[in-house]
């Protein structure tokens, strides 16, 4: 194969994009792929797609892709929704697993909305059910009889910083709790073998690494033997047992079907197609090879050239996922400036700058040009302008 | 104007397209506004598409556009996720504005999704909630004291039978109930004045009437005095008061923003906008009016020429929505005969036989033209082969 496959994107010109943790750029084969849903199964087929074309099909079909980057088995995964509707279909089906216990365990590393939908159903189900967080690195030790469920994302959306998905998984079930992992940062970032971990659920969204677009949608996957006990907390028709049967009462569709809820968005799942052909030509092992190099190039560039730049991504490539981040004082502005100067990453607050390692569109030449820029940034103080700490930020 | 807009719509040569109620056609201009998203937003901006695109906007200004299709103010309504999330948001608000009370009530001609989406929260709270269906035609004497909510789609699915806005939900309102409407059926279908019936909530679909194209986002509108009242169940971060803050705790976003839970499906919503590029011309008065003069004139030819069918809608043009069903044993048969001489209309258990009536892209020569069809069907028993018995339905 041989990595980058950069020539299988439409990457602006002069633009070095490190922000692929937050948003991959379109595959050069998507609009036409696009086009062929539209004109040649949408508008050639109306009604019939539904059947004809394969879409409803669709998000099981299309998810057991995705499912082969995670390490799920074929039947596993399933499309539809978003993220924050994927962890509250786990979140909720755990605490059913576990009726008797009131904790729910995270970290203060977490997405927000992770916690935030977490937040939410327990207040809703109003049974004084607990959300215990604590800093990433006590996570084990907090693992204790009363949890219910584990619900942590496996890299840090800021730092990068992993987490050993088979030993929390261990540690989880040691403790009789369910386990959740939140796999956004990961899936097309590092390899992940979920059915070794034996976890129940993983979740995670496919616009970052997977490269399928603004509103992609999200995936959850479930281990075999715990989806068949999962009486859905939401019950949409395409979870049915048989959804065109248009029976007045709800039963849950058979293994990873029951987690489908809505009509599933058809021309989103097309890009997400399209990008998965990509996919399908990486071999993971050599993409985190790829990742691992870059990275390490990375941080040796800017530790040697941008001094006032702190690394606050873990040291050993293999405890982070496929970003860098640096601490600056001033990163808001000097984010900015990098913008402006076509050095695509991105800022979380307080002081952290987010640089997205992505091997299938980045490769050496490009790392050194990204450091050239932050560096001529801060040597020269080019964020110091009112402007840039005053200008909204991109997301 | 002047209703037809067909040259509006990229329609199939030789197809008569009578589903529009189950799935609109592809609007011409659709393709091109879904190429611009892609290469020159996404693919020219990337992330910065968020803000330079109006992408994390797009929810609530192109959900305006929708509300005034249904008669709310400006404001009040958001774009996302799928109708059976938007029905489980509204119910799981309307449930604790009604803490005290343990009834949904609902209709047995209702969509089974809502039905499902109700019975799923119910098993969620575990607080003995009783979703109690009666006849359509005894909702109003159904509305008790107790109960909390009324859930209620405006037009019936099979039958195109509607219910009566105002009344209804000035009955609910006598109760102390809280209002719900499903207007899948009603968005582009009929007049709607969703203000002025002063219901608490309106959820509804896109891709039937709307035109916005296989899996195409809800939509929620919420009367504005309510929903600051609301603490979301489904409380994801693009509902939070500052979502880029990441801070740890939600805070429901301000307004109709707090109905909003994960990334939103920018492909999707550029359908949505192309399709409502056509609804901007549209005088929703001038439409009703077509749409009683094509259904009258549908129910006249079917019953001159077709006596084998008995028509299951309302006699009263008034008392339906957008659609007019007929009963035939060999229903399911007979419309697949249909279907193979490209006129398209659905099924739905037992006996229905469902068409479209969408004066946006029919006309009166398209109704004699189909009932040509249908008469030569039915006179000829060309639905009587095997093969129509057994083959798989189309949706």
């Amino acid at each position: 194969m041989g990595l980058p496959l950069k020539h299988l994107f439409d990457l602006p010109d002069g633009m070095i994009y490190l922000d692929g943790n937050s948003l991959g750029p379109l595959p050069s084969a998507t609009p036409t792929r696009i086009e062929k849903t539209l004109r040649s199964e949408w508008g050639a087929h109306l009604i019939t797609g539904w059947n004809v074309d394969g879409w409803m099909a669709a998000p099981t079909k299309v998810g057991d892709r995705v499912g082969r980057l995670i390490g799920a088995e074929p039947g596993t995964t399933v499309l539809g929704d978003t993220l924050s509707i994927k962890v509250h279909q786990a979140l909720s089906a755990a605490l059913t697993l576990r009726p008797d216990r009131r904790v729910i365990l995270s970290d203060t590393g977490n997405f927000p909305s992770d916690l935030y939908m977490a937040q939410g159903l327990i207040q809703t189900l109003n049974r004084g059910h607990d959300l215990r967080t604590v800093a990433p690195e006590r996570v084990e030790d907090a693992i204790t009889p009363e949890v219910a469920a584990v619900l942590l994302t496996h890299v840090d959306y800021r730092t990068g910083r992993r987490h050993d998905i088979a030993r929390l998984t261990q540690a989880a079930h040691a403790a009789g709790a369910v386990m959740i992992w939140d796999l956004a940062h990961s899936a097309g970032a590092i390899p992940v073998d979920f059915a070794a971990s034996h976890a129940e659920f993983a979740v995670g969204c496919t616009y970052k690494y997977l490269n399928a677009g603004p509103g992609a949608p999200a995936f959850i996957s479930v281990r075999p033997d715990v989806v068949g006990r999962i009486d859905p907390a939401l019950s949409g028709w395409l979870g049915h047992e048989a959804p065109f049967a248009f029976d007045p009462d709800y039963r849950p569709g058979f293994g990873i079907e029951r987690m489908r809820v809505g009509t599933p968005p058809i021309l989103q799942i097309a890009a997400l197609e399209a990008a998965l052909d990509i996919w399908d030509r990486v071999d993971m092992a050599e993409l985190d090879a790829a990742r691992v190099a870059l990275s390490e190039q990375f941080i040796a560039e800017v530790e040697a050239r941008c001094p006032d730049l702190t690394l606050a991504s873990p040291r050993d490539p293999a405890a982070r996922g496929s970003q860098v981040a640096f601490r600056f004082a001033e990163g808001y502005a000097a984010m900015q400036a990098l913008i402006d100067r076509r050095v695509i990453g991105d800022f979380r607050a307080p002081d952290i700058m987010r640089f997205g390692i992505t091997p299938l569109y980045l490769d050496a030449d490009d790392i050194v040009a990204a450091v050239d820029v932050l560096e001529d940034v801060l040597v020269n103080r080019l964020w110091d302008r009112p402007e840039y700490l005053t200008r909204k930020a991109v997301t």
